[in-house]
């Protein structure tokens, strides 16, 4: 075989991914042991349909590494495509092509899924007597990744929850009545986005006053007495939610049957924030209104988080660095060494013990009536949020009126 | 009467309504003229329920007046009161009120309605012997108000929709596949929000593709064309609308009656977006996701143009020595003196003129084809985003695959 790079990105964007793209373009380029760098457009999809560019081109000026650090969102695209569980003609196809392209080393930037088919290939590759030295570096804002302290994508996504939680809070405030504003977090099974809405506190905003995560049973009965108990204290009421919160039974609060909402008197809705803002409307009267991040919680650049783009970038560089050093079949990953003074190492794990795992927020950091978060959860995200502490909002002391 | 002052914020939030509070205090309070600064809590309504405040003692350091400054959405509440249009008990009280604390300045920061507001306080006040000078101070993300050649807090918002707009379109792009994603902006009666969508391209960029502003009729079978043609030449299309298109007839398009949505075979949702949502799905079948901007558009602090911000502050200024200068039933307004350099001049004009007036996009603004804004559009609003140029994101050439 050769000893050409080729790297793809898989699975949902972050606004960091890119920046483990430039870090490992940027070390490859500088290493004698790497020859030529090739990029796959679409993940695998590419690969199966000869959509492979030269990425070496685009990096003539220093300066594009520091552009594309900073581009949100996959340089080169990204597919959803899962390898079946036994070799097929897909894989025969990519290791024609790797052959082809004289590949000696091959990168795949992204979550569990993505891992699975960094284990699978490698596996395929080595049973075909190739000796291809494949590298997962990992990416996802929802950090379910197991075996790694955290994922590069989360810090920045956290920070732009935490930073908007709490422009939200400060809009929410304005009006003298009884509210409750609802903000819908991205996160299917792990609520780790979720609860950083909870880094948005400081001494004078106590927003949210509830946080619903897929990790506990979602009780509507609790949640009604929770509003109820909440709004005798104060008129204003934030709550943030997972978009994957599940009853007891496991099923999604999103998918319930149309009647139940059909009897409200209004258009069913879908997703976990419009269920809860249901609830409220049909419980309390109260004005309210769902807002979702959407994509902007992956994509929002501008609240990045420097920690995360940095440590994002040195993924890519170590994954260069393990594929030079004859490793293969690991994922490069962050191991905490300190909280205060916050300090990672970078240490390669074997992908077989991340690929297609999913790691929760442990029950002993979720407060015991489930719609909190413990100060260990605190401590342990909050340097992810990067060095620029979240502003200081302006709050008239509103108790003294003449 | 009088010479103190009382302030009060009304209306919707903007991301620099407070820096028009922190304007008009630190000049009342370095003015010889004016005595003590009151703010009321919810505008009117916490004149009316003795919610008044004094706000000096926020201000011992001057670090707070940048505080301020910075912090997005209404310091001092805000409300959507309206007065009766004849003089009955509700300015009886506020007049009451007034002449307890001694005011001989009102000012009020807020849209048309709040200029009403002035307009009539001040003639019942004029009426009533009492010798009040009432001062407008604008704002509104809308930028809807006649007499001013824009409004603060449009500038900010604008920059939030044209910045993320560009991030949107980065995530959208990642898959191989035909999508059209469509993002729903504030603006029930003007486009002007929805317009700076344009500003997000650049010579790499050119998304959106379509526009549909309030000032246009929406067709739905020009919309079906249109989505027709862009995916026979591309794969990502991204469409700008208002949450406030209409029909010929005049009707909003998001209250249509259920039935239309129901025979697409899923649940009837709201708003603009949603409906050219199920147009492209129904017609096209094509992956289609709605973005609502929603309260993140006039709150996001972490995203204000800095010019923006000191016009603002400017703007309560102005409204300072306007009012001690002796005028009355003035709004501050901007006028611009040239767009490149960029300059205004801050001049003062009677409320009637503005109050309960609203100014849309000139058509000749918009192209004949009403789904896109003109050079003319781009070139005023293009300075009101601020001295810092939108980011430059990177993109390879995926034209040339091996």
């Amino acid at each position: 075989m050769g000893n050409n790079l080729l790297i793809a990105q898989s699975g949902g964007p972050t606004s960091v991914i890119n920046a483990s793209l430039a870090g490992a373009i940027r070390s490859a380029m500088a290493s004698p042991a790497i020859g030529k760098i090739y990029g796959a457009l679409h993940g695998l999809e590419g690969v199966l349909k000869n959509q492979i560019i030269d990425v070496e081109s685009a990096f003539a000026q220093e300066e594009a590494f520091e552009c594309l650090k900073r581009t949100p969102s996959m340089a080169l695209g990204s597919c959803r495509f899962k390898l079946a569980k036994e070799p097929d003609d897909n894989y025969e196809s990519i290791a024609r092509r790797l052959r082809e392209l004289e590949i000696g080393y091959f990168m795949y930037i992204g979550g569990n899924d993505s891992m699975d088919t960094v284990n699978k290939l490698s596996n395929y590759f080595e049973e075909s007597g190739m000796e291809i030295k494949c590298i997962g570096i990992p990416k996802t804002i929802d950090n379910d990744l197991v075996e790694t302290d955290h994922t590069p994508g989360y810090g920045s996504a956290a920070r732009f929850v935490a930073h908007s939680l709490r422009e939200i809070f400060c809009d929410a405030s304005v009006y003298d009545r009884n509210s409750v504003t609802i903000v819908e977090i991205m996160g299917r099974n792990a609520g780790w986005l979720t609860a950083a809405s909870v880094l948005a506190r400081n001494e004078k905003f106590n927003a949210p006053h509830l946080v619903y995560l897929p990790e506990v049973p979602f009780d509507r009965e609790q949640f009604v007495e929770r509003i109820k108990e909440l709004s005798q204290q104060q008129k204003v009421i934030v709550v943030a939610v997972s978009e994957g919160i599940k009853f007891a039974s496991g099923e999604y609060v999103n998918v319930q049957p149309k009647s139940e909402f059909d009897s409200f008197g209004h258009a069913a809705l879908s997703g976990s924030g419009r269920y809860l803002e249901d609830i409220v409307r049909k419980e309390f009267g109260f004005k309210t209104r769902t807002i979702e991040f959407s994509l902007l919680q992956r994509s929002a650049a501008h609240l990045s988080s420097d920690v995360d783009v940095e440590e994002a970038y040195a993924c890519g560089e170590k994954a260069v660095e393990c594929a030079v050093a004859g490793m293969n079949r690991v994922m490069v990953t962050m191991q905490r060494v300190s909280s205060d003074p916050y300090r990672v190492d970078y240490v390669p794990m074997d992908v077989a013990r991340i690929a297609n795992r999913e790691k929760p927020i442990p029950r002993e950091w979720i407060s015991p009536d489930g719609t909190d978060l413990t100060q260990e959860f605190v401590d342990y995200a909050l340097p992810l949020l990067g060095s620029d502490p979240l502003p200081e909002f302006f709050l008239f002391d509103k108790s003294k009126t003449l």
